[in-house]
């Protein structure tokens, strides 16, 4: 039977610093056929020089939004239109670009927010020359939240694993001051929340780390689980919520305890991350909870030296849109 | 052809806490025949006590230093004596067997300092019970190198991944300002020196994890690697040492990076040990470098709930074994 009008996903992808893999990455899925419509928001010239670079044959099409919605196939790639402010060469930043790439992200959130689209994708944006632009931009997450509001919980997922973060990208002696009752009650309600909404888990179970070594081992190495983090988590508990912790950051990610849980949440971004990274390594997504919109990304850098190429891998891309499409799905 | 006398490496075998399962691993053990001799330094009685309950059948002998040396047969257990204070119950912890556990861990350590021994290998202690009993003890490891001397690093290895630390039990508020090019310029010398005397590397290839989350990002999240660690880095590659970093510890534990490295050198405990637990779940030792003797560990705590009943895990104490024996036939 097919798929009726109004079950078609629409999922925005933006291609992220055109200097970049991005717009390779959007080339290559249009390659494939999809259970979703994709839209691309970008310069459709820059992906048609891009398709050519790679060798592969692309349809480009401009969206219209009258058109009934259908799914992605083969050789075939619907284009949201933004101008480039210059030309483009693979390997190259340039400033004169940035606003092009703020505007492709600011088109793709307005367009969820308004309902255009189902979900939002986005390939690697290079912060660096967005700064250098004068723009002040301190990532993808903080500037897609300046839009919707929220509060922006970011969670990777790998099969098997998924691990949320309390702090994200703090230099290492900010991260203890960082973790207030506040910000754990927050990321902690955001995460349960979005596990039960986004990923149709009805009762979440969540292993919360220690902010210490061994968990500060009974205050000996630390007594910031026992002053902060553990009153917390009993709150939850207390509301009949299944939150094991604070427990010792290397005995958490062992089989024992990840088999019976449908997350971790982490207190800062090296505690969780290198084995999220390691045990997902091309295959992982970069998920944002707690927007009104649903919004995932790959988990890699723009990796410039790869553009056009034919090198770039589409692993990471292919997950984060299986995953805004499965999100999408539950809401 | 028998292996002549002297090439019969001789290993001491601390259980640990009576009452958890240290002594069941020592039964368990000495159920196989190994490669070398393995003398455990412990009560007789205790190690006989724990045969019956887990049904195994073992001959305890006691060391002979006269006889020349032979390796270690199943169901034979050579035995240095040391005398419990109090009966043993298991899993009921007992501080008036604390000295009777620092007793054990001091022989086996002055034996390796007067060549008795070849390498020591410690099955897990209780630390808070010590304590309780009045020692100041704050881990085998300092407490072994109060003995010997030197500057003990804690490295874990599992089949694929070795990780040093440069700190290892401190509250993580107290990390940065550990981080210091003194401690540096000592671990690196000391994880160098060793990976090429004990593990008979000729020219060690180091990866260096940085402090702040993607290693500083160029100074926007932190300036310890642009201030100590890179200038300490550069020193080192100026003497001609294969040390890459300082890297970020999320890109740092994938396949690229990993399958060219000998050892990877991560900053704090949370940053280094949950991947190389997560990966080397059930078969990871602890190595402690930089001491004149050589010393190896189990990677896991003292399990009291396991004691006696026959369900404790001997695979990290095989590969601590297997491991100090390595190292010892290097030197």
């Amino acid at each position: 039977m097919a798929a009726s009008y109004s079950s078609i996903k629409r999922i925005a992808l933006t291609p992220g610093e055109p200097a970049g893999i991005g717009p390779d990455l959007c080339i290559q899925l249009a390659q494939q056929t999809l259970p979703c419509e994709l839209i691309v928001i970008g310069s459709p010239e820059l992906l048609a020089q891009r398709a050519q670079q790679l060798g592969l044959a692309v349809q480009i099409n401009t969206l219209n939004n009258q058109s009934p919605r259908k799914c992605q196939t083969a050789g075939n790639l619907t284009v949201l239109p933004v101008a480039l402010a210059a030309p483009v060469q693979c390997g190259k930043l340039n400033p004169a670009n940035s606003h092009y790439v703020l505007k492709t992200i600011t088109e793709a959130t307005q367009g969820c927010l308004n309902n255009t689209f189902d979900a939002m994708v986005t390939a690697p944006v290079h912060k660096a020359v967005i700064n250098d632009a004068g723009f002040a931009f301190s990532g993808h997450t903080e500037f897609i939240a300046d839009i919707t509001g929220g509060n922006p919980v970011m969670m990777l997922e790998t099969p098997g694993l998924r691990v949320a973060l309390v702090t994200i990208h703090l230099p290492l002696a900010q991260v203890p001051q960082a973790i207030t009752a506040s910000r754990l009650r927050t990321v902690i309600g955001v995460l349960h929340h979005d596990l039960q909404t986004r990923f149709n888990i009805a009762n979440p179970r969540i292993l919360v780390c220690g902010l210490n070594p061994h968990a500060g081992e009974g205050g000996h190495l630390g007594r910031e689980e026992i002053d902060i983090i553990e009153p917390i988590l009993n709150d939850f508990r207390r509301q009949g919520m299944d939150i094991q912790g604070p427990l010792p950051a290397d005995t958490l990610f062992t089989p024992h305890y990840l088999e019976s849980a449908d997350a971790v949440l982490a207190m800062y971004h090296d505690q969780g991350l290198p084995v999220l990274k390691h045990k997902g390594f091309g295959q992982a997504v970069n998920i944002t909870l707690g927007l009104p919109i649903i919004r995932t990304s790959v988990d890699h850098g723009t990796a410039l030296t790869l553009a056009g190429t034919g090198k770039a891998d589409l692993g990471s891309l292919q997950y984060a849109l299986h995953t805004a499409l499965m999100m999408a799905s539950h809401t």
